[in-house]
């Protein structure tokens, strides 16, 4: 299907004027008539094998098609505003590639598990699927998501801005059983980890998280993932960086040391202000993102509003979430949807009575380690102007008196 | 796609044979050459509006094409032994039409509430989603799943037998919040659900279910959910059977009585051996079903294997489920997957050591109601054989000395 990407803002109008109470949403509702509309006659279609969405719906994955950047070496984005419940469809789930996404015959494909080991292992995709697996409900977010409003309000709406960010049940063979079936040496500090893209992405990743909790996927959602995810095989670092997660999974390699690659020196390293630069920044800090209403909203007068949108953190559950709609002279509690998972995307709900005058809203959420999203201001004053990447500050959209909602984060 | 349905059963064999510990899985791992295989070098595809599954990828539902049964009004049936975790993805969820699938626009499609109602109403989708939301992780399984082994061993494999239950986040508003705004009547105690077919597949559904935990349900796992789910919106009742989650929903009707509608009277009751019926028999008893191995499978050989498979009960979350590798002397405690979630499918696990003697394998699950699912001459001692609907009882699966596994709930 040819998504449509000159619609990128909504086509369809999430909001209408609600009065004190939910009942006022619902005059609209009373004017129709109360007689069912005439009874369906036709038969419909047969079952089958392998279903498809309605041909109705025609939401997609943003990417940007005017630019020099090749396609194969791009990203896309998921549509957050459009979004329901925690988990993202996997036709839906965000993309980020370094040379495309490799069509992998799952047959000849393997995983090889070498250096400081004493028995090096090679497996087959149907091998590592016999073995004991585990299943869990994980985002996966690119480190560089959000890196839009670093310096500016960059971006109008949250699937440009804040798209990098999805959640899928992932389902894989823990790292540490097959380390431990190798005899990886005691001294294997790091191992590295290779993708079977045409670039080879590479990252070093401490043993302590390879031993941890970190697994190699094969399943997404109930099924073998899809290829722009890494299929057959991916890493899977629960909480850490999108990159490290290391698609198309080749092989990894036990060292006693960071191997320095392309992809932990050249890229994904936060610039300071004074020049000196921080490596292996893994975890994802906690962030928060009213998903709904949204910038290129628009709300049609003052009324009553239910609020929606997601919180996650990669250190752990989320605890709370504040909202304001005050432009944070006071911030409430949302509700949170359970279950509320580690590491994975929590829905929130916020009810809101708008009186119709200009406002900002936004939500801070605070992880179960006690780590509070900060403003952009205090991310700032920290990691100075030079960063691209791990910016988990504060969105604030913009309510203007005429009910449009744009990117409020400077203006 | 077209599904290759003349390979329902495994074309991947799922077991390799294990020695007394995992790391005897490993032999043929460790006979590879520890070099990783060459180097990529193609640029892979780019990014996309919506992404689709590996084309290595065949696995599909289930439906008899040998059968008088027009396709329009006949089921299709979930690959459980293919699956992973706890949810079903959208496009392999089971079907059961009654009438095939309508073809609905959402800008057309309304909901009635009418009947005993103080304020009648009439909701378009845009204004449903616009209220208050919830979403859960909740099974739908059919009523009439399983019946092939009410008299006999029926089907050879899990899909075929058991493959009438599906697991999804779904996303929708709650009927307590519909109804209270009609200002629905105390006398009612009855709601006529009405689906939007050809046939109006139409429920009556106690009011007590309708103000508990009911809700009208317009997404599945993150997006739309899909045309034979019910698009744009179906009634879902939490644990309940299939067929009373009416789909296409069209009409609610208060009414101070059940409506007898032909879907509640010559269909979903249950015979019983004195030629009486149970009617009205809501709940989705708990069940537990061992997916991998299963029917059709074949061990090459002793050893261990790892078991998974599949546990849900209409009454709240699995408390435990057991499994017996001998045919039921002995039951040992399985390890559950969490979250472990009310009213939705439980993943669980148990490493088994076989030594290549005929054996049967089964699970067997307690809710937390402390009900626990019954062999199949108890469900018969009280049920008799005329029922069709409601066979919960215990599966067997035989394993042959030559690893060769069948269906053992009779044999």
């Amino acid at each position: 299907m040819q998504p449509d990407h000159t619609n990128v803002s909504r086509s369809r109008r999430w909001f209408l004027r609600l009065g004190a109470a939910w009942s006022a949403a619902l005059v609209a509702c009373r004017s129709k008539s109360a007689e069912p509309p005439p009874e369906p006659r036709a038969l419909g279609s047969p079952v089958s094998g392998y279903g498809a969405r309605s041909p109705f719906e025609k939401t997609a994955r943003f990417f940007n098609q005017n630019t020099k950047v090749p396609l194969e070496e791009a990203s896309s984005r998921t549509p957050l505003h459009d979004s329901y419940g925690i988990i993202t469809p996997s036709s839906l789930h965000f993309e980020r590639h370094h040379s495309g996404v490799p069509q992998i015959d799952p047959a000849t494909h393997t995983l090889t598990i070498h250096g400081m080991v004493d028995r090096p292992l090679v497996f087959t995709v149907d091998e590592l699927r016999r073995l004991p697996s585990i299943s869990r409900i994980h985002f996966v977010e690119c480190s560089g998501n959000s890196s839009s409003e670093w310096r500016s309000a960059g971006d109008p709406d949250i699937q440009r801005i804040h798209g990098l960010t999805s959640c899928s049940e992932w389902t894989g063979v823990p790292v540490a059983l097959l380390l431990r079936e190798c005899g990886v040496q005691l001294k294997a500090t790091w191992v590295l980890a290779e993708g079977a893209d045409a670039c080879k992405l590479s990252r070093s990743i401490p043993m302590a998280k390879m031993m941890n909790d970190a697994f190699i996927a094969y399943a997404q959602n109930g099924e073998p993932m899809r290829p722009e995810q890494g299929y057959p095989m991916r890493l899977f670092l629960p909480g850490w960086e999108g990159n490290t997660n290391v698609k198309w999974l080749r092989r990894l390699k036990a060292m006693d040391h960071a191997a320095m690659a392309r992809d932990e020196t050249s890229k994904y390293t936060d610039l300071l202000a004074n020049g000196t630069a921080r490596q292996f920044t893994f975890d994802m800090e906690p962030k928060s993102l009213i998903t709904r209403p949204s910038g290129g909203d628009a709300l049609p007068g003052a009324g009553t509003y239910e609020l929606t949108g997601l919180a996650w953190s990669g250190r752990g559950a989320i605890a709370k979430v504040d909202v304001t709609v005050d432009g944070g002279t006071t911030w409430l509690p949302a509700t949170l949807q359970t279950p509320v998972l580690p590491r994975a995307h929590t829905r929130f709900h916020f009810s809101w009575k708008w009186d119709g005058g200009e406002t900002r809203i936004a939500s801070r959420c605070t992880d179960e380690t006690g780590y509070t999203q900060p403003p952009v201001a205090d991310l700032i004053a920290v990691r100075g102007l030079n960063s691209n990447y791990h910016n988990n500050s504060i969105q604030v959209w913009k309510i203007a008196a005429d009910g449009q909602i744009t990117n409020g984060n400077r203006a």
